[in-house]
């Protein structure tokens, strides 16, 4: 057994430039959405200062990426984010440095979809649906948006309901139809759930069954791992090393959760989870930004301040991504291949043990950020501004 | 080991005079807000004919009532259910040949309770909480209702976000004012609930905190179990038998479960499960009008008709304590003191393999019911008649 | 929406010609380490009358099969098993109208197998494994299985512990060596299992990843699902159905669990949710003989008597597959496709709602068996004359 | 919302006189059981050097205190540990500053427990169960143990098996029979445990049903939480205040889990949770050496070095401990009443992310002791002088 090294504060002189450089260019795109108000079914409260239009969430996002430097891009969810011209909501985005990331579809906000959208028993409604995709995939041309993003709804709340068998044949068919759409440079991710909104079944419940569709359609569908939608105990880093080595992990959708899909901020809930799932992607080479794997946030800040949540979930998204930079690599290997277990999970927990917030201060101080993003933020009077700025009109949330 | 007898469809006859007298007299108390729409944070969808006032709500109990002969009571949801006159809605009901039940109050949905209600940090927002609960108390004298049933939404949804401790003893203290102004002859339940819509952690979360209360309250104070406020795996007939044993349990929130609390009919996610909790209240003598716990149900019907979601509810009720009635209770304690254990087992799954929906169709044709009340509504034209009459107004649903 | 018809008790007649075939020849496997002790890690307690050899264990087998008339096959488990005479034990077996079914292999045992067998990092423990199950193969030879079950307990319980990703690709090794070694004939299924004895990761742990790796190997490498292998909550039949969809299921591994993999007898737990496992089976088509799937018992009789627990399983399985065949398909389909909730659902629940076990002993009486199975069990005297014949030598287990 | 400090690398000279002490004064209790050999229900893998007797496990836990200067105790279990001189035990114990902490009884592992010890349906096996923890009790007296801990398998594996109800009284009258021959200076501490190794009902499943029966023996009668006994998503620290509040937490048995009851090194699964565990303790006072909670570990180390295994469980609560001590009290009161989520939350996670382990490197030298105490170990030859001199008799296990 090899004991781990002394602790001690690293700094970026312990990286090897290799590591300090894929720490340099990581970037989390951030959902729109989270912007706006969001809640249970019991209630959505309020927050002053929301943004009422896609542009101003863009606004946010910018500052949020003035502040962070990792968040360069936004996921738009149409029809929440829909604008009559979506040039210039572009324009709108390049000019703060931001681009147009994912584009997310909506099939589950339509009295027509009560029953289900792309596995709806009814072929009108099915034909429906695919059309909104096909929608998005205009959009995803007019922003230059690279990946449309589906989550259904879909499933049913009562055995017997419907058919689940059938149910997959109409989602492969309804599947095959938007992807044949898609343009050569463009991807469609699959993401599943465990359950909610459906309570009995879930039509693409599980990684499998995500797979196994993208398997049907092609190279340019891929998974999207959302950390809050598994079963009570699932091992997420195995599924994000099993997807990666089979080269399908399209994105991630970052939250975390105690109970269901809580969407609270990444790494709130289990942050020694969320280094070993970037261990994973550290360890595969899929943290490079050319990797193929969008790391994307998706969270509901009901109760907190939306924009410093962003904020930390940044920041934490980067201190697991430095810890999991910081691993022995070759001494975990060694401590492995000697089949040492105490020795290996030190040289893992050691990383994890480590405060890599002084190494991440200095790494933005160095590109000319301030160390301490939420400081920088909190004083920085913007919370004020939109808050005096952005009354009347109607205040963004999931049903606009 | 002793095989379990022959089975056979039991009738009337086969019932003991004391079981039969138990199912003839076994009610179930409707819940309003299962008349109006409800959903999930992604969306509610909307049904035709549902009612647009407490008014409406009380016709379709008493509909049901009339149908299956066992739901002569409806519960109340303040303020979903408000009122200016409440001596009229009384009568309305008995008009109808119902009575008030237990009235709710709702601490969950003013902009004052986002960050909890009797157990807020804010005196100012635990006084007003505390407030509203003795305006429900005042209700209760209005209507004749002789229970006040308190299901908190407080929790927080981040670690340290407020001190779980202090919320403890600041819910200790609300709970007292509101139970020193209880009458004599009113009873106050708390419910407890796993987590949703507080994700971190929930101040009343399970039977053992919401125990510790009513302990410290007096014996007027009970606990409700909602058989879809537990963690997975949670053997909840346990739970019904220690609080029973206990003197505790003041009442049921009937429904059903695959993962949260979903809120579905009652019986229809695991009907084994029903009729083990239906057989701890028989094994108990729980079962009896007298026996002061409160039969409920507590449900949404998202997706499917709402009047027929209660019927097939109280049909499921009956049809598990029907069986629960037909264990063989001698052959049962015979094989558990022998300690054969699947004959034990035998006895006690021979009950539930039976077929009782014969026998239940015996007993309400002997009541001058129709056999089947489900058949019966549909042909009723009932159903179209509301779609016809309620339009316009405000469909009733978690608002309003 | 259309209400189910009066509740009966159906007899054979009421059958189709089809399905009364279908539970005619319907066959399940039994596992020969069910016949002896089991237990937990705290205590293995001992039953009477236990098989000393496999020889012994085939006898039971044949008992079960001899009063349920669904047994024909046993499952053997090397080295549990082993013998030196494999060709007299296929004999032995054949005598009594038993044959040979699954091979279960078994690398959990040996002390070289602490860090794992087909994914240990040692190549060394890794060859060893894999001709093991060349011995396996080899023992399917002589005794005429048709498969090669392969369940590993292979994981770690320490993050850091091992590589993920390379124990994958050392399974996928290993795997591929495994299937070049068998004969056209026959199949390798792979069984799946959420976590124990591994308790942070283990390297088989859903269908996917049991999926991904026969769709590696070949057509003739299938999926096990066992029913006490998933996470709490997780939609057992959705899975059922996608792995008949993609002509994956190989066989099931029977049993029942209120918590982890409890290993109870089978519908012991949730019977509703055996009923909806073989609805999707019934529904797909997959019942009939030549469909491919094996249905298989894998269970642990800690407490309960061994034989009549298998039998009681035959028995349950027997009763949902009845279930499943008196679904009212036409009406359900009709009650889907109109989306008509409840009335769907309502078609499904009366199938399971209706008492089989009248028609299921008419099926044996005119097969020429005893309608109770059980209760001809324990009239014949079998379990007295084994618990005074089979005294001395060493009672079956898990450990010889 | 007022951001959290620059974090920094804490010295002793950061804690205040009282929280420094509270460090230097904390002890945690080792269990005897954890240096033998111990498995799951499929293989016990064999350790080296493995004690063979009590004697033996008291030199290990010796071995461990004086490298870590915080585990003077240890916990005895019986009859794994039975010896007939319990006097010589304690003085072998005391000559190495080590003293008899908590004694464990033993009634699952006699074939007369196969359903249950203190619930059993038969008086005499009761009887023979109660008798047991007056042997236990004289235990006690003998070697100075100050508390008799009762954890059950007692439950059932199927419904129907026994009376959940019948048992609850049975448990009552025994534990008051046990309870009535302490003396009054010793304690009963009472264990709960979610399942396993019943898996239909435990007969103390949940914090409520100890605390219940504790109530009712009297003032000496506390409750166990055990962190691995709990449903999944159970907010453990939730039941540490509430138990705290209630003056009724006797004792932790510290380990963690990623499933089940993993009984894997504490803090190993879940450090965020561990230090919310102890941040509860800290914050109610409740770590100080009179407090009247017993810090012990329960742990299996299936695969890794024993010894080594406590030592890390050891350092790894002190480390959560003294962040715990490190939260800046007075600034998260601040945000709480602010009602300031993040902020509140920061200031909390603020002490989960700083690097304690200099900080406890330093208390270590400041006691005389090597700053790292794995690394001594490792240097110190006692494993190899163990595995040379502890060869031949019987390994320790938990079934001897």
């Amino acid at each position: 057994m090899t004991p781990s090294p002394h602790p001690a504060t690293p700094t970026l002189s312990d990286l090897s430039p290799e590591a300090r450089g894929l720490l340099e260019t990581q970037t989390i795109e951030l959902p729109s959405w989270a912007f706006g108000n969001s809640g249970t079914r019991f209630r959505v409260f309020t927050t002053a200062g929301v943004p009422r239009d896609p542009y101003e969430k863009i606004d946010d996002v910018a500052e949020v990426n003035r502040l962070t430097g990792v968040t360069p891009r936004i996921s738009l969810h149409i029809p929440w984010d829909r604008t009559d011209d979506y040039d210039a909501l572009r324009r709108h985005a390049e000019d703060q440095g931001i681009s147009i990331g994912t584009i997310n579809s909506n099939v589950f906000q339509d009295e027509d979809y009560k029953l289900g959208s792309l596995c709806n028993p009814d072929e009108r409604i099915r034909a429906k649906a695919i059309a909104h995709h096909l929608e998005c995939i205009d959009i995803m041309r007019a922003t230059g948006s690279p990946a449309l993003k589906i989550w259904l709804a879909d499933g049913t709340n009562y055995p017997g309901q419907d058919s689940i068998r059938e149910r997959q044949d109409r989602l492969a068919d309804s599947l095959a139809q938007i992807y044949a759409a898609l343009d050569e440079d463009q991807q469609l991710v699959l993401e599943y759930k465990f359950f909610e909104p459906a309570f009995y079944h879930t039509d693409v419940p599980d990684w499998g069954t995500s797979l196994v569709h993208c398997l049907a359609l092609g190279e340019r569908a891929k998974v999207v791992l959302d950390t809050g939608h598994h079963a009570p105990g699932t091992n997420i880093e195995f599924i994000v090393a099993q997807l990666v080595r089979l080269g399908r992990l399209g994105a991630f959708d970052f939250n975390s959760r105690f109970y269901a899909d809580d969407d609270l901020i990444v790494g709130a809930a289990d942050p020694f989870q969320l280094f070993r799932i970037m261990n994973e992607i550290v360890a595969a080479g899929a943290l490079a930004p050319d990797s193929g794997v969008n790391f994307m946030l998706d969270q509901c800040h009901n109760l907190e301040e939306k924009i410093p949540g962003e904020i930390r979930s940044a920041t934490n998204v980067q201190e697991a991504t430095a810890k999991a930079l910081l691993v022995d690599r070759e001494a975990l290997k060694a401590a492995q291949t000697a089949g040492d277990v105490l020795a290996a999970n030190d040289v893992f927990v050691d990383a994890f043990s480590t405060d890599v917030r002084p190494l991440l201060a200095e790494l933005r101080e160095s590109r000319g950020l301030a160390p301490d993003p939420m400081r920088a933020f909190l004083d920085s009077g913007y919370l004020e501004r939109i808050r005096a700025e952005r009354v009347g009109g109607n205040a963004a949330g999931w049903g606009a």
